[in-house]
């Protein structure tokens, strides 16, 4: 019955936190077969020996770059920034799409990249067929393009928790406030003190203190939603858990307004969302209830003291954050319903 | 194309950390409808607002056992002991299956159910309809059945480690010691000092040192595969991680044998079993590469020097220890693929 | 040689998690006897049965407020918000000193009280006599006094992060943005569905956003060395560990000013106090490094793009926010040095 | 008046945790004084700069081992195996004192260090002066030696709960089980894929199953209490918390007795010593209750069904497992108190 041609995938950096958490999400996906996987660290090796969680659900061999896009159609690459580049090149000459999990696609204005990354563009043509897409802010973008700069973690959670307030203009968008906090695999596989368990456990620091690299991939979404530039304050912290962003965004408003009112607003502009959660009022946004979902969950409050809103919004860093939302737009280019193989219900714990 | 008629199952005690998991997993399970859900102590709130997880995906209304019963073909119980019985005769006389994630229908014995719950059987006819089920280990008996003891979460990880060396009598039954560590969520959803955070965290302990009521279901089962009396010394431990067990567990080898036909003949009891994985020699089982699936990874391990064979298996306690398995005795008495809506790959972190 | 009366203290209150770390830490205390211990809950039992870290250490009885008073020249109450003013009156009469580890003498404004914790005060010329001290802002003020309010563990973290900048007027302190996190000793060993293990591990989520019963004392303390009315918004968060508040405040500098120079002062302002520690410029504040200890740690961060001041200041809650602060205050007002018991060196895991 | 001279230490070392512990439990030592502290990887900097936990407390810059032996009398080495011979070599031939918290002087059997370290002994007569010291099994052994061999972590928890039941001849030597689990310090500072945070979190199993080596190491010093060969299957774990070590232990009793009456025993055991606390009969030894301090608990079970004996026996692994172990011989090789500096109250949380 199922004789739906399936769109074959590819995984280039398959070893990373991002690109395991990608493949073990599209191995549940109904309409996508693995078409290869590749690791520069681990080529050679089956990838359920590096992740024995994996094993009997892929015990494939990682290979190379080339033969994964070789036996894909769609391909993610999930690798340090600078690198993605010559990987987008050859899949889009050959006819096929690639959708980045790093940094090198997302900044429209080559001056913030080279400002913030220190590296120039390589091929500028690329970059103006490349589609910077949070699905439910920008989808209408996304539909037909080949080449995808998939969102940061922290911009995801803080464009969605803004989004409305700042398309309604209901905040000041120049100084705005954010204060976020990112469970560990946020930092990667990578061995660093900073994240050997004694250090990290039982701890608590900020780190990057408004010079973090995500700092003008928010700024150019808000803007764009905003139509004026936005500028913020941005703080991540290390928190102690292996998933889940929460972010903290201080907002003043511009007028007068209830908070049920920004409430109304807010579950209208996410109505036919279903990967974004209003949370009734009186609540609070906890990583606990989207945790392993590609889910973000909002929750809004108002100081009546200072007339300031604050938004608190969280998801799970990898999968809402990045292999979810990258599945999210490879549906959205394959024309799929945005939700297939995304129907995580969140554990309560 | 999907005409085939769903499932209508039911769920009493759904609030519970057992019931609430059953919800979420039935929620993806593909030949399943929820026909309802009860609570005695949420009656009449939204599963959602008890768990804020589950909003969007199940804003359901509690009811109460009979509404459930009535809407129901299949109803589970998530029960404290002693209250099942009432609710099975119910479903039974309706002609429904029933399955009771509790206590009150895994011991053949009734003495062993006084001895070590201080009850009786009220309704002994049932007791000779139910039957326990292990699936991997008692399939055969549980076929055309309408009424389960769904295994305990200790008893699965621990039957299951050691059911290949007992059927093949490599090991001595009379003086096994298992030594088992159990995330928290064991203990359930109820507040008690021992599963305060602060207490909690960074602490580990034992707790009913060779007086867990999981004994004599464990010595039953491996008794029934012994074809001899088992007798065990049986330590819990509470540990500080959410979800999962690791039993270790030391045997006293029969006669000489090598660890490698030891492997070979675990590899080949399990070789149609895709829930259970033997790991390669060498490697150690960890919870981490099972929880949030129905997985049951097992390693097997050589003490030279004493002659002991020592296994160690790990489930997650909620899935494979509870509600997971509860889904694979109910796709197996209705007919269903046993691993229909169980297709969970671990995350890897 | 050592024949200097000790100093007999009490503790009223002496089961909650703030009156235990205290007795922990009297009983260190060089000049310091144990007079006698309360619980309301516990009286006739052992300390140390309801706290077996304590076996051998203390194993005291609880018994009752009053011959606690009657056996101890300084009385320390631990206690839910309203309870504090009789006993501090009965202390007083009988010429006995009494800190207050609770919120009934720390807001010098009724108003501020009735406003935030609904009660009015009952001894009012209690209120007059006594202080609430951070040492190293107030100390000149509590020498000689015998009633003292003990500060809050937000507060403590945020006064010492802002005091420098404040008082050298350096920053506005009509829109300070405060966003703090606390571990979950914080909340109390009260049992709640928010602190229950499986709830609270792998989560973390606000609660009382821009509500929290701590904002009138910040703002008094803020106001006081500003010499002119301070304004927060102070949004709190539970952190899953089991000890350390990290507070990160957001201020807009008055003026141009260096960081170098900002950390220059911060250095001046602290240069004699033994429990502050401003941290070298590119590091930052991590409350691994306060635990367990009276310490205080900040680091300085400025935000060259938007010319904000962000200050991270990290404590042991229970220590320096509770506990630890009350015996530096018990120091002052009893004429001992004031590091006297509390030469605790942080441990680095 | 406090004109007693300090014991000059140094620290061989100082950056391993270990190493660290031991500085930090020194600079509360009333009677020492730090004579040096080196490390080869971070020669030249200051140990805060390393760990800023200790900022103001102390500032010392490592420098070489020689510098470090030169300004010291008692010398303590924490390093890898294999290294620490020749400094303890130099140490004795200038009259100063070597406690080694390595493995180099634990084994007084050659043959046992060659087959579990690969290594042989260099300097055999110092192996003739070194001495194996848990002080409260071994302390007669040490007074007047210059030269110990302070015990691993794992041997110091089972070896404090073997030692009554040993001695009185009450079990059966010949096939105990010991069944270990370590907080992740145990592991060392080091890096490691095991000790990355997600890796580590929310995980647990066993390594070295019946292949670690302390198993020499527990079977001499069981071996020299029974004066018959032990012999024991010993199965580390790793915990996912940061200090603690608990050992489950399972012996056969040779003859009926009540566990009362063992109970008396072990009570009677350790009536004198102020570190090790036998539990009260029906609670649980919980590591929580020893962490931060250099307390052993034990707790004794009795399996009536199959006539074994239970014994839980916890420690801090960084404390009585290691620094704190090693003060309490170098109090007791100085004639000081054994005590003495290390009276440290276990923190409730």
């Amino acid at each position: 019955m199922e004789q739906i041609t399936k769109i074959k995938v590819g995984i280039i950096g398959a070893t990373g936190y991002a690109g395991e958490e990608l493949l073990r999400l599209l191995l549940i996906h109904p309409q996508v077969e693995i078409g290869g996987i590749s690791s520069v660290s681990f080529e050679g090796e089956s990838i359920s020996k590096v992740y024995p969680s994996l094993s009997g659900f892929c015990d494939m061999v990682l290979s190379d770059e080339d033969t994964v896009i070789q036996n894909s159609d769609v391909i993610f690459a999930s690798l340090p920034h600078g690198l993605s580049e010559p990987k987008a090149k050859k899949c889009l000459e050959q006819g096929k799409s690639f959708i980045d999990l790093g940094a090198d696609f997302r900044l429209y204005d080559e001056k913030d990249y080279q400002q913030w990354y220190g590296l120039t563009y390589q091929e500028k043509d690329l970059h103006e067929q490349a589609v910077y897409c949070i699905p439910e802010l920008h989808r209408s973008l996304a539909a037909g393009r080949k080449l995808i700069g998939n969102p940061g973690c922290y911009p995801t959670s803080i464009a969605l928790g803004l989004a409305p307030a700042v398309k309604a203009g209901l905040i000041r968008v120049d100084n705005l406030i954010i204060d976020s906090k990112s469970g560990v695999t946020g930092a990667g596989r990578g061995l660093s003190q900073t994240t050997h368990y004694p250090d990290c456990n039982e701890a608590f620091a900020p780190y990057k203190v408004a010079a973090h690299r995500h700092t003008p991939e928010i700024e150019q979404t808000i803007s764009g939603l905003a139509r004026e530039q936005a500028t913020i304050t941005f703080v991540p912290h290390l928190l102690p858990v292996n998933r889940g962003i929460v972010s903290t965004i201080y907002a003043d408003l511009k007028q007068e307004i209830s908070l049920e009112d920004i409430h109304r607003q807010y579950d209208s502009f996410y109505q036919n969302e279903q990967f974004v959660r209003v949370m009734p009022l009186g609540s609070f946004a906890n990583l606990k209830n989207v945790t392993f979902s590609n889910m973000c969950d909002i929750s809004l409050h108002l100081d009546v003291r200072t007339h300031r809103l604050i938004i608190v919004s969280t998801i799970d860093n990898m999968i809402k954050g990045a292999a979810g939302q990258a599945i999210q737009n490879m549906n959205l280019i394959c024309g799929l319903p945005e939700d297939t193989g995304l129907h995580l219900v969140p554990p309560a714990f």
